[in-house]
């Protein structure tokens, strides 16, 4: 079929912007028969230098004007943050204009609110880049699992966070010095808070959940713990007992609800997880039909994104051609169920300073299991066990005086 | 968006017409919202009781009949073999309903041809199902890559060969015992030659390199290799050498053209193919943004191969609500370039019967690379060589009266 040209609107030149200008101004050939073109960019700052450096587009920095303008089809946002991009998304969604957007942060936490905007205004919100980057995870729960009930979701949701540990467990770095060389390779922010204390990945998982589930949990249904305080001697322990650690994001749909969890978890060493090194995303989707299917691949980066950003725009081609309203990316009109802290419930990895702790001291707190004594510590292998049993641990010890160093969840299957 | 009701019309109630039996029956809350409803399956023989199985549904001997019932918007084929199957699904498309078939035999060898078919009529020809099951590979290559070039295909594309390979790595059995269990199991038939003599693989090679290059090569263009001839010596030799034999599927584009391979490759223990075991199917993606991109999932079975079924039925599903003519599936009008034998090149893994062989005698025959003796076998790993090179290996060595056991080609990167 012959497509008229679409007409988007690009808010943001940085990282994720200009890898869509890169991917749409030299276009692979069964790209460029989409027809396809940035006409508009929003940036900071317009000088005649940077303006030259992009003939055919009109920089512009008056945001406000792109999203209001009749003759753009489609809204992409690549300014992040929320605030300001939320009611550029709001404007354009009201104007009649499909956007796609790689913001995780608002997705996770306004995007409920947002969809229901381009559903009333008979447009598409599309969002593939925003969760694990290059890998189509949304569109494949969206399209492959609609007949296929999904009972976990396990990622590798934040490649700073896999950067780092595949760091200290490849190299026996130092937290620190791990955190260094990923800032000094761009993998993390000069403030890696988001990303190393787990809320990227929260905002990722909150978003899989409502694909992969149908239902709409909030922040504080999440078990957050973040990786800062791991150290080298945690990683060698955990591969004596045949496990390495990753920084998992499980969403899993037990009897009791939801159960959602960000944290770095032991992994079994054979474990598909377990091989998924450096900055590298991964998702595995276990479901009634399909058992387990599994992608690996880059979750940020400039043009892996931005390659997301095409596939949605791909997406939105055809309903733009037909002019039909492009269907609701997701719908979680099911209230989310979340199991409460009792009944949130995983094999534990206790790890306690020193070695002179006994089996029945550990029976007294309700810590059982397998133990070894390894390089100075007190290591625990425990069966299934719930967060408010956890929590009970970490008050007991602290009142006894003794020095827990870490309690971690054990992935299971 | 209300959809109406869409009829299915189902040719076999095998292994997979019988999974999507089971998924339409009881539909998930989302699959339930498409509406879609078998009305009529074409069955060999029907009897009262078998009838009675399916209430709701019309069983019939008469296949014919519902490839030209006006009441029926989507016929799924899921009879197997081609001649038959393919008189089915031209009438089916030529009486303007879509089809959806898993049969990649067929898709393979006449795809083109029925493509054209369909684009005649207005309607969709889909068959996500018909390559590596479960793993939404062809969706994935037709929405994710539009604009990222890719190099190189490289999948585990046959589930026998995958589980034979992997019971002669992990408990050193015999191929013809592997063989028996992958039998006893189901996951082999009583004629396996399609399997572990790589013609299904091929198939499936050929339908993804039409995705991933948009050319259309045959048959004879794919260099194809079984693993019928593999001992069980082959894997200690190979994993001496920091290797697994794993049986791949390759479609890379090398300036000389397409180079296509369907052999038992040495894959480094490292790498992620090494570690897809029993029947799995795996691929990975090479392309210039997202670098690599990789899937790991069931490649057949009934209900993951259903599964698949269900995602094609759910893209009509759209086109059938708003009357829109389905994009073609693939497009292939681009001629297949594909590089001739002297320039499909890849290193290789020599394998000779006895130890006398001297390196010298080896550099005489233009055999040269890093030698090891190993358990009464030369073993060469070669650097790269092309297929006319090992072609003259083969018949010098012949003539030289050495009993020269293989030559696989080694993955690179």
């Amino acid at each position: 079929m012959t497509m008229n040209t679409i007409n988007i609107g690009l808010l943001g030149l940085g990282t994720v912007g200009s890898g869509l200008v890169n991917i749409l101004q030299d276009p692979q050939p069964r790209l460029a028969a989409r027809q396809l073109r940035i006409t508009r960019i929003a940036v900071r700052t317009v000088t005649p230098e940077r303006q030259a450096q992009y003939p055919g587009i009109a920089l512009t920095t008056d945001s406000q004007s792109i999203v209001t303008d009749p003759k753009i089809n489609v809204v992409v946002e690549a300014i992040g943050g929320t605030t300001k991009a939320k009611e550029l998304i709001k404007t354009a969604l009201t104007f009649g204009k499909h956007v796609v957007t790689a913001n995780k942060d608002l997705i996770a936490t306004d995007g409920i609110e947002l969809s229901q905007i381009a559903a009333t205004h008979h447009v598409g919100l599309y969002y593939e880049a925003a969760v694990m980057g290059a890998i189509p995870v949304l569109r494949t729960l969206r399209n492959a699992y609609a007949g296929d009930p999904i009972s976990r979701i396990t990622g590798i949701a934040n490649g700073t966070s896999n950067f780092i540990l595949t760091q200290m467990i490849a190299h026996g770095s130092s937290y620190d010095d791990a955190l260094a060389l990923a800032q000094r390779k761009g993998f993390a922010e000069a403030n890696p808070a988001n990303d190393v204390e787990g809320l990227d990945a929260t905002y990722k998982l909150l978003i899989l959940t409502r694909f992969a589930f149908g239902m709409n949990p909030s922040m504080d249904d999440v078990d957050i713990q973040g990786i800062t305080t791991l150290q080298p001697q945690d990683f060698v322990t955990a591969s004596i007992w045949g496990y390495a650690i990753k920084p998992l994001a499980v969403s899993e749909l037990t009897p009791d609800g939801l159960c959602l969890r960000v944290a770095p978890h032991l992994v079994p060493l054979g474990h598909p997880l377990a091989a998924v090194r450096d900055e590298n995303n991964a998702v595995l989707i276990d479901s009634q039909n399909v058992k387990r299917l599994s992608m690996v691949g880059p979750g940020a980066g400039s043009l892996p994104t931005a390659n997301s950003i095409v596939a949605d725009l791909l997406d939105l081609a055809d309903d733009i051609h037909y002019g039909n309203t492009p269907e609701r990316f997701v719908d979680t009109d099911t209230p989310a169920i979340v199991a409460d802290s009792a009944h949130r419930v995983a094999p534990r990895f206790v790890s306690i300073t020193g070695t002179g702790f006994t089996r029945e001291q550990l029976r007294a707190l309700g810590i059982t299991g397998r133990v070894q004594r390894i390089r100075g510590r007190t290591t625990v292998l425990t069966g299934p066990v719930a967060d408010t049993d956890v929590q009970r641990w970490h008050s007991q010890l602290a009142a006894a005086g003794v020095g827990l160093i870490h309690v971690l969840p054990v992935l299971q299957g």
